[in-house]
């Protein structure tokens, strides 16, 4: 399971039933979790003083796909599963099923909660903490610094179940509620409340979320949960179906 | 021709006078036309369970750069050229004499014409479809979900010698007919009629693409195809100097 | 130093304690300076007829991070440090001390000067001149093309201490003047005067940078040198003292 050209540090540790692709390098302060399938070409727990020691730590039943690079520092609980050339600096920590998408770089020292996707190219910011469930779609920023370059910095905050739509730009101290929807290439420069859309350059309220109807169906599509749960464990779904009801999604 | 670091499967189909660059993988499924080189660290034919059995198929003459990754299930006419970290998911199918830049990542499940040409760092949503000749250039998006995230996915719809300039996010399920122009860091929230310029976020019709002129020169810039020729074969220039004239291009 | 599965050209010119890693490629139009750190997945002076012969050059105490590609015929001073990924094409001439973020993309025949600073997945179009001390944030694209596509190539210009801010995309032929800020998301389509801040889709002069605080202090943030001196040698912190003042930086 562990290709013959792959170069694996004798003292990394390393679960039950783990792959490593061709030419992948898993580096010395590294612990990867039980059925975890590593592709070609990745670098796992890359060395970096700003990790103090602390190791990267990948949960079981994870898939990194090939061309990625993690640092020593940052952990993911279980299932992780991530797309080509990810970039995962130190001093991260996410929860379950985290999903990253191709091309994705996180900037370290960041908090992300459970069930969190993001799609294609997504850059997180030093500093960003990202709530449970949140979605985050391709070319989207989290920025940090109010007046750049400097010192100072204040990440993104993205609350529970929001969704971030394609190219849009989070300006640095920024909060997100619970169930907000960022259209696309909106430039988001003030706090966006619960449940509301915001679009524009900048950034403007135009509606609830309870205003969108999915296509062709007279039904609400937010709160999205109500109608999407691919990939979603069982637990979550029934957790869900209380919650927000149950709409069918074709 | 094969670098001796590449692996190769011994079922994969490799044509004659191919080249495989080194720590390069070619996996089973895959179809390789003639005289095509294929970079270092490229992984050719990637599996998916999504391409249903399908092979991925390269045409004869092209060139695939370093880092790229490809799966099954999608094909490419003669004389495809990439930059370099390309990604291209299952089921897309291509024509003639493609152009691929540098980190551009498409999604799958796409239908693209002859002599269309992307520049770096294009994002290709899931179910799109691009006609012949279009030009695409860096950071633009084509999206496809219209309350995301959800299973409605509409594709959107790019139509013949139609240009989409930098940083442009296209809308699901938009439509941008021949020969329009879409311009820099737009938006693009509803259908772009035929030689027409959209620019702005939203974006909004501004001029028709005839009112542009060449720099320094009292002639319309567009149609594009009678000045711009680099890099077309003699039959595509002939059939275009017939349809659009010609005008030099310095 | 030179990790075992490194392949390196017998004619490349390499200096004194240059270390390549892990199945990196170093082609035989390169020279490179002492001290310097290659990491692994690397290919350095990659061949291209465009660079006519010239080599690459990488100065003494560089650090080039992991899947980087560098073409002949540009040219780096000393102390270069890059992200991952990297991709830098022919005819680039940069000064000391330049920092490329991950997975930024500089097109080619471009002139960069000293302490130059690109953040991360930075587009640098063809034939950009980009002036000492600038800084570049993630997603900025520098274009070229007034009217793409066509052979008509106007770079774009960008002066000392200019700050380009997250997803800018710069038109063809701008010139952003010293000191100017251009803020994040902006669509740059006319000069940017010396000291100003520009946003907006157009963008718009909406203030001088000078009025623009340090957060919770009641100092300018600009001249940033003024507060900001991570990373620059003592000699250039000295300079900026006498030109701008000092402030601390928290």
């Amino acid at each position: 399971m562990i290709h013959k050209t792959a170069i694996i540090s004798p003292v990394a540790k390393i679960g039950k039933n783990v792959s490593v692709g061709p030419y992948s390098i898993v580096y010395d302060n590294t612990i990867i979790g039980d059925n975890t399938v590593i592709d070609g070409f990745c670098e796992i727990g890359y060395p970096t003083q700003l990790a103090n020691g602390n190791p990267l730590v990948i949960g079981d039943n994870s898939r990194i796909r090939s061309h990625s690079v993690f640092y020593e520092g940052s952990s993911f609980k279980e299932n992780l599963v991530t797309g080509h050339r990810v970039t995962v600096r130190e001093n991260t920590h996410a929860g379950l099923n985290m999903q990253i998408g191709t091309l994705s770089d996180f900037q370290g020292d960041c908090i992300i909660g459970d069930f969190v996707r993001t799609h294609s190219n997504v850059h997180i910011g030093k500093h960003s903490k990202v709530g449970d469930y949140v979605w985050i779609f391709p070319y989207v920023v989290l920025t940090n610094d109010p007046h750049p370059p400097s010192e100072t910095m204040l990440g993104v905050t993205i609350k529970e179940y929001a969704v971030i739509a394609t190219m849009a730009v989070l300006l640095p101290g920024i909060t997100v509620n619970e169930h907000a929807l960022v259209g696309a290439h909106t430039l988001v420069n003030r706090d966006v409340p619960a449940n509301m859309v915001v679009a524009g350059n900048p950034g403007e309220v135009i509606c609830e979320t309870s205003s969108i109807k999915i296509k062709n169906k007279d039904v609400s599509a937010y709160p999205w949960p109500s109608h999407f749960h691919r990939g979603y464990p069982e637990y979550v779904i029934d957790e869900w179906k209380n919650k927000f009801g149950e709409v069918s999604d074709d």
